[in-house]
């Protein structure tokens, strides 16, 4: 804020406000200034809010605003309040340009005025994703711990995976197993598809039932304590055909190359290049559309994105840092036959890679 | 879009994307023109929408385009190919002000440049919405046939409630039910709110374990087809005491009443106020603080808000029209000791109300 020479910002992304509260609820604006945190939220979680205090998850000198009419009035009412940072000039109010609708901004300009003394708006971006990306301590014991739940879930699904059930099934027992596992629910539409369906890389589980000789991407991930995590593995039903062992391997060497690559420094477009470049040397180039990865923490597809260098959108190498925590899940699909996915979630460390979920990569045949 | 004197529509709401073509997925942007729908979407999702060729789930006269850098660009290149309404002048492109942020904004108009010719932005609310509000006859027969399914597994949800299980236990019970009666997913995080945690309306399901003298709230949604439906039920864990059936009563009448109160031309505010004010007259107007109700269809919160008149914000008298399902559910919360919600899916017909949902209303112990 101080190197934009912002006197308030206003957020309105609900993830930065649960980094920055702990509140976790659907709505909420949060207004920082130099001196303290406004909450602004309504009847439903004012509450939930009230109850922190004293407790470990109170947010520290927050100021809260009960919202009266709607969220916009409480927001203007609150901004033509606040101290300017010279009592010659206009308030300069930051806000997140990515989390607000052009429909809110318009309203809000009009509602704030536009007399020499109205606050003014100034566009940012990143600025709370940016320390989002790097996990501290505490954020790194939660995922550790939620990926080690998830690892353990995944050894119990195997259980679950048979030929004759059903991809709705499988997937509901996966669900069943990340709730009674401790996570809050799952932190996507669990993925089951098998035999053909698995060459849409977000097919939904639908009816068909799993068969002797299918190749099946089970993907899935949990929300623990508000993070979360992620992680594919591709099962055989019975023993796997020549093809299916050649995909699969290529797979997953372009899984391992990939996080063997993992470290301080690192480019996140050479870590995608490195698993592409394998997948391309197996002749697979063309099945493989999707990035390597992406980041994991409050949300389930964050910052760091490892994909290709988008020529007229990236610029400069973007190099892994120490406490990033993103996933590797290189894949292969080929229309009509069917596709194999292998993820895992990495840690970045000051020295290298640490991998976070732990299962076998081995090709499991059912 | 003629009335706007538009040249084309970007659609960047998911659900108005998903109630235009069907796609599902979660990342899209649609862009209308006079002639056709052009959907550009990734990799992802490219093999299945062309899986929907010739099924009756196919978008008719759609024109795919594959994003290969970024979704911004793509966009704009669309747009800087599409013909002009007239040969004259520029065309007039209408985005959805209330579901594109300022930075994506920003960036398009940037990338359309400032020429003569250059498509000019035009912010338009509602449009797609305003359509979605009264639902057609497939609309109608998937929320019925949603809503039927919805209160047969709130049947079966009665015999999971029983003192000395957790609040979590439950709601994992509950959102089991959901998938296992052909939903698609639960609409929402599941409630389960047992005594003094009731007192939050969107209290999360905790390690709390219901005992005798419990009231607890059950509020679960299931997504069927797509479409959403939503119930709350109120039960006591054994006999319930002489303050518990006095504010379930209270808020059995205002629901009732509400009900009864909906037919065509009747405003929503209206409706909102005879529930607010059967609860005023029992001295629990304090203990009321959200509205009434909302609309129910591809998104589990739409329009119309059943709430009451902000005299800041609204105008007009918002009739409900034939067509319109939302839900009606007023609550009582009144801190340390608990609440009460009692929610109902309606449709307003041609004559008057129908309920979608058929579960007893009276307090049932258990």
């Amino acid at each position: 804020m101080a190197d934009r020479s912002l006197d308030a910002l206003v957020v309105t992304s609900l993830p930065n406000i649960l980094y920055l509260t702990n509140f976790n609820g659907s709505s909420g604006i949060v207004v920082i200034t130099g001196s303290r945190l406004h909450f602004i939220t309504d009847f439903r979680y004012v509450a939930a809010i009230s109850g922190t205090r004293g407790t470990p998850h109170e947010c520290p000198n927050l100021g809260l605003v009960t919202v009266e009419s709607s969220y916009e009035v409480a927001l203007a009412t609150l901004l033509l309040t606040l101290p300017t940072g010279s009592a010659a000039s206009s308030a300069r109010v930051g806000f997140e340009a990515a989390h607000l609708s052009v429909a809110r901004y318009r309203w809000l300009e009009r509602a704030l005025g536009t007399s020499e003394k109205a606050p003014q708006l100034v566009p940012v971006e990143g600025i709370l994703e940016r320390a989002r990306v790097r996990k501290d301590a505490y954020e790194l014991s939660v995922l550790r711990e939620a990926a080690r739940r998830l690892s353990a879930v995944t050894l119990a699904v195997f259980a679950d995976v048979r030929a004759g059930r059903t991809e709705r099934e499988v997937a509901m027992s996966i669900d069943w197993r990340i709730r009674d596992a401790g996570f809050e629910r799952s932190a996507f539409d669990t993925i089951v598809a098998a035999g053909p369906d698995a060459a849409l890389p977000h097919a939904r589980p639908g009816d068909r039932k799993l068969s002797e000789g299918d190749l099946v991407v089970l993907d899935f991930g949990g929300v623990y304590d508000s993070y979360c995590v992620d992680l594919t593995r591709t099962v055989s039903i019975g023993p796997a055909g020549s093809r299916e062992r050649a995909v699969y391997g290529a797979v997953l060497e372009a899984h391992d190359r990939a996080i063997q690559t993992v470290e301080p420094g690192r480019s996140r477009f050479d870590i995608d290049a490195v698993a592409r470049n394998v997948l391309a040397g197996h002749g697979l180039a063309e099945a493989f559309g999707h990035g390597t990865g992406h980041g994991l923490g409050l949300e389930v597809h964050e910052d760091p994105r490892i994909t290709r260098r988008r020529p007229d959108v990236d610029s400069g190498d973007e190099a892994v840092e120490p406490g990033m925590v993103f996933t590797i899940e290189p894949g292969a699909y080929l229309p009509e036959w069917g596709g194999v996915r292998i993820e895992d979630d990495v840690l970045v460390t000051a020295s290298g890679v640490e991998v976070l979920t732990d299962v076998p990569t081995e090709l499991i045949e059912i």
